[in-house]
């Protein structure tokens, strides 16, 4: 079964023009670094030299509860997946302030917190179900559901780049998500949990042994099925990691440019370059979280991020910090003057 | 002779005041990583929590040619430093194009452009000379030119300030202009040339060589000299170098945070420190070039950079792509809402 159709890689015309025209510019050849590389990226992806400056940089926070949350994995209660909600829609959260600095917006989107009543009928529009199942015993989601979820993250990229989204960023909320994020990237990459699974919001030395043991028991299923990624979000993942993996992918066949936030939405990203091979292309690492599992998708994905900072927040803060980094590059390459402009001979 | 009073450090009840906020916000404890650290830096220099958002970010390029470069250690001739000014007069440079992607606005001042007249006498107004010395065989500067050169650095400092400046960034343009901040730092920090000796704007094998010698032969003549930070300037600086330093001392003076640019600035800034024991404390460091003394000299300051991403550039490149980064500390900390406001139990 095919999910999405072939990836088109991004335009290697508008790649060498815009090198050409880097070396033009009026600095030392290769001098802003990794500037340089993203801006090539940014003109790649929109087929066009020199970029144009984003105009509408669109972050969509994918929420959902896990019934593992119950199982003392985190250092917050399930609660405040719902709670949080409340304060993304009344801007007070870090997605909503570093979306300010970055001049970015914000949707929220519920797709599978443990509440009957989403916030808003727009915020419920692609809800799955309450909660995913406790991946420590059972399958965090149907057969259905999955392909449901998938379908919904696919929808909403679709959504926002119909309303103009010339650049997306996915992030995460959703008490206990670092644990089936974790277990996708170790299924994925056929690694030992113990090497991958990290702190996530801060959980203390007893529930850390607890998110282990949990994403032991998870892994346990899911033996054999490191090359089915729609089995592997079914059985250890939930219907938030389904719905970023479609997002994902199908900003990919949008060709529409993506900067990844941490652990939750690589894992995602990393599920949806299987279904999606060559999706990465289009993908950007933003920055580098304190979660282990999270070096370990760059690395299996070949992304080196932005930004290190220690950051372990999801929401898309991460990638949010990396944004103007990323508007730099477009700047520099757009508006600088060449040594031509300038009347500067080139050394 | 103290050319400095002493420093006082930041607030330190603003910064406790700062940790204390930090930990109330709407996000698990330390989830923002360097984010917060920034932010209690901001909150402790303006002696204010919450910190107030930057309206004035200055950045000051500070123009000098160096007789070095008459000896082939870059891969530029000489005549760019002056048909750069040009560049940024016009706003076509990086440093033009990256203040306006940072919020911040640039002033560019001559201090020895290797030219009788100023690109305009505002420009012009703090010059000391036409060119530096050629380090490799001469002194760079008199002793009343570095002495001159100080305080030309501090007076723009002072007028940059009473203009409402609320954070400083120097930036650097001046072929060859790494050499003489590369004797600097291996003359502070008692270091054999080879191992700091890097490719500036890009120069080739023999260029390096070249530089090396020129490095080693001003070190030469600096010997004994690594604790007295003005003779070194004047010796085997520049009068560009000097005011940056002056500049950088200065901004500790009058309270005024800045973000360190790369090689040239931190050499700099690292005299400045010897000049005026704390100013280091007003001081972060934007970024990480691939010049080795500039590594040399943050590790001596105990500064991490901001963002690692390659750049080579000078002007307040490197710092202005930072920039952003502190803004974004800055916004988290003033603006996101606290658990209590938001009505969440802290779990």
């Amino acid at each position: 079964m095919s999910y999405f159709p072939d990836i088109a890689p991004p335009d290697p015309d508008a790649a060498a023009a815009a090198r050409d025209r880097q070396a033009r510019l009026t600095k030392p050849a290769g001098a802003l670094g990794r500037l340089e590389e993203l801006s090539v990226w940014v003109a790649s992806c929109q087929g066009s030299c020199p970029p144009r400056q984003f105009e509408r940089a669109r972050v969509v926070v994918f929420a959902g509860d896990h019934g593992v949350a119950t199982a003392g994995v985190s250092a917050y209660p399930p609660e405040v997946t719902a709670a949080m909600m409340a304060n993304f829609a009344a801007g007070g959260a870090a997605v909503n302030v570093l979306a300010g600095i970055a001049d970015a917006t914000v949707r929220i989107a519920d797709i599978a917190v443990d509440t009957d009543e989403p916030l808003t009928p727009t915020v419920g529009a692609h809800k799955i179900r309450r909660s995913s199942g406790n991946i420590a015993v059972e399958d965090a989601l149907t057969p259905d559901e999955v392909v449901a979820a998938i379908e919904a993250g696919r929808a909403i990229a679709d959504e926002e780049v119909d309303a103009g989204a010339d650049l997306l960023i996915a992030g995460d909320m959703g008490i206990g998500n670092t644990t089936p994020a974790t277990t996708l990237v170790a299924a994925l990459t056929n690694t030992e949990p113990v090497a991958v699974v990290g702190r996530g919001t801060g959980v203390d030395d007893a529930g850390w042994a607890r998110k282990t043991a949990a994403i032991r028991d998870a892994l346990y299923r899911t033996r054999r099925l490191s090359a089915d990624p729609v089995a592997l979000l079914r059985i250890c993942g939930g219907a938030d990691l389904a719905a970023m993996t479609g997002f994902c992918a199908q900003a990919a066949v949008r060709r529409t440019p993506v900067l990844l936030d941490g652990v939750v939405v690589t894992a995602a990203a990393l599920a949806a370059e299987r279904l999606a091979p060559g999706a990465r292309q289009w993908w950007q690492a933003g920055h580098r979280s304190t979660e282990p599992a999270h070096s370990l998708a760059l690395r299996e994905l070949g992304l080196e991020p932005i930004v290190e900072l220690g950051m372990r927040l999801g929401e898309g803060s991460g990638a949010l910090v990396a944004l103007p980094v990323l508007r730099a590059a477009v700047a520099t390459l757009a508006t600088m003057a060449t040594f031509e402009e300038a009347g500067i001979s080139e050394g």
